[in-house]
């Protein structure tokens, strides 16, 4: 393996300044929710938040001064763009992120803020790569790649560090694979602590690319995933290597999973983690009975998920879990029956989130209707209730 | 001042080994929005989501045996009432928790899981109050008030031992305010390391009855606040006299001004407040220029916010800032209208959310009708753009 656990050392002493040791604690709702003694890595509270500055300022402050006169180079339309930009800011170094024109705006704009030159350039990353070749062929900039580097694995690595010098009895580590830079590092750190400690990859279904790689079985990548962070296509020689000798399993999540897995911890542990970010969670809570019992570490690797999309994740939550629900009611198209049935679910405690009518485009005579309402209740029980009660008052209802 | 110094001190001994000594650490993204140094304390990770445990802990370890044979008594809707049945429930005592009719389900079901035995009574807290009485006069049960006690308030103290322990330089707390419970025992506990240390209250205000109190001034207080966990109608003797001597000021904030403040947190430190929880933010936010430069603490005392509400939060957020805007345009109804704006909006990069056509209830002839749509953008100023767009395409616009 290229990196060794003295190469973590060392990079933890270089950032040791530069970085926040991030809090680790045990997770009371998500150890209840899987039956075992969970404890999170809260990299989501890192600087640019997520755990992608420990590599990217170990890289940095390992260039040599001709080296940092020049200035780096990256493409990236994510974490890893602002990590580099966070900390070629902070030493004084020009940095230039090639990004996708389709990249979002908020993602361009932190960029920037963080203080690179950033250049929106062709649909894909690999067009952006074949851009900055030509730039390194003609300027001379320094390449930070976002995980094929050594300097980047090993200020990953010191996340592994942090874990079992906080708590040595952690016996699993589950971490998110994209590239696979992150789970590479922890690795090495944590079986330098602790031999027969089980480290549990995590991707996404439509970006399996490193269990692929390691199986050898040929692999289609997917696209629009929720987990963006983690959709690489393609895992590195190197961290493939090191993948292959000490990560013991991969757990691959769907995108239901991944959204679960944010929804929880929303819900139980008041956090908010983007979609790559929540696959370990994703994979404990898949896995469940796997981890029963044991101490296992998940890191939670960035926080940066756009709010309108969580919010969305929240509602479509709650539907799936039934607190939501549209119902859709056969009425005579006469006055005083939406205030009859609304009056009904009020009474039972329910809230109307939505009201429409359908006269059009339905199977029913030219005097029926149908009354779709959307009611937020206690439960998926409550609402058979409420449909129970408004059956009972003579109406048909169904679930729309 | 009926609490001392040695009171929170032996507190902190007593309840060392119940709670989560809470993370405390500088709020990039709010130190930056506030021109400050912001530090929080994250006791919205607290047990059970909530700063109360501290106090309730500190109460029922200090029980005699014979009064923990006999169990105790409150009336509480919110955290008060989870943190009770929580140590209650570990201790193995009897918990009874009396709570208003309309509790949601959900606060009704989190305490009954942490053991208690809830019974619900009555239309307010005021009467559940008076079914407390009863209960002890029959039954003998000891009463827990959620501020109005000493040891709760020595319990609630010791979040200023810890601040104060891990950064001796805070020169300013910020801590929202409902009986006054929480800041009287941070305020005893800070000004004991620092005497000049200023601690500031928030409220909201429709319940703005500490800062009634404290001037003297007449006051009503109004209902259905989203920081309900601070909505007290009057505080106690003992938490006034405290807040007179220590309390420099208290800034009352709007509904607007937390729901803003919940969104910041969300997007900037990504975490989840609660309303009450959030309201030293707003108070931070509102009145920035008098913390320019000073190192702050805030409180974020509490995470016990139901997911939708949050999810709404948000969105109503997007919606203030411009992010999410309704237009309204007048079109000629035919064939491809629909078609030319919505692939207008898309080329300009803008998402659309929602679409409905109006053609009843309008001042338009009968051949033209209104066209709503709900659109996602980058930002204000891209709207603009949008329906500067569209009006060049011959169109009305006006926004909804």
């Amino acid at each position: 393996m290229s990196v060794t656990f003295q190469n973590i050392i060392e990079a933890s002493e270089t950032i040791a300044n530069s970085i926040i040791k991030t809090p680790f604690y045990k997770a009371q709702g998500l150890s209840e929710c899987a039956d075992a003694n969970v404890f999170i890595k809260c990299e989501f509270l890192q600087k640019t938040n997520s755990f992608k500055v420990r590599g990217a300022c170990n890289r940095i402050l390992n260039l040599s001064d001709a080296e940092k006169k020049i200035g780096v180079i990256t493409m990236s339309a994510g974490n890893h763009a602002q990590a580099l930009a966070y900390h070629a800011a902070i030493n004084n170094i020009k940095a230039k992120i090639i990004m996708p024109k389709n990249t979002p705006f908020i993602k361009v704009q932190r960029t920037i803020n963080f203080g690179a030159e950033v250049v929106l350039h062709g649909e894909t990353l690999d067009d952006a790569k074949i851009f900055v070749e030509k730039e390194i062929e003609n300027k001379g900039y320094i390449f930070v790649p976002p995980f094929d580097d050594d300097y980047i694995i090993a200020g990953q690595g010191t996340i592994g560090l942090e874990i079992m010098h906080d708590n040595p009895a952690i016996d699993t580590i589950i971490a998110p694979i994209g590239g696979g830079g992150l789970i590479s590092g922890i690795a090495i750190a944590a079986k330098h602590f602790n031999p027969d400690i089980e480290i549990i990859g995590s991707e996404v279904d439509s970006f399996a690319s490193m269990t692929a790689a390691l199986n050898n079985t040929p692999y289609t990548y997917g696209s629009n995933t929720l987990a963006d962070g983690i959709a690489v296509k393609k895992p590195a020689e190197r961290t493939q290597k090191i993948c292959q000798q000490l990560v013991k399993d991969i757990i691959t999540v769907s995108e239901e999973q991944i959204e679960h897995a944010i929804y929880c911890l929303v819900e139980h542990e008041k956090c908010i983690i983007e979609g790559a970010g929540s696959a370990g969670v994703a994979a404990l809570l898949k896995e469940k009975s796997r981890f029963k019992g044991k101490n296992v570490a998940v890191i939670l690797c960035g926080g940066n998920i756009d709010a309108r999309l969580l919010a969305s994740v929240i509602y479509r939550n709650l539907e799936r879990q039934g607190y939501i629900r549209k119902m859709r009611i056969i009425i005579n198209d006469q006055p005083g029956t939406l205030g009859k049935i609304s009056s009904c679910i009020g009474d039972m405690g329910a809230n109307i989130l939505d009201v429409a009518h359908h006269r059009m485009f339905n199977e029913l005579n030219t005097k029926q209707t149908h009354l779709e309402i959307v009611v937020e209740s206690r439960s998926r029980d409550h609402v058979d209730q409420i449909v129970k009660k408004i059956q009972e008052m003579g109406f048909l209802v169904t679930f729309a």
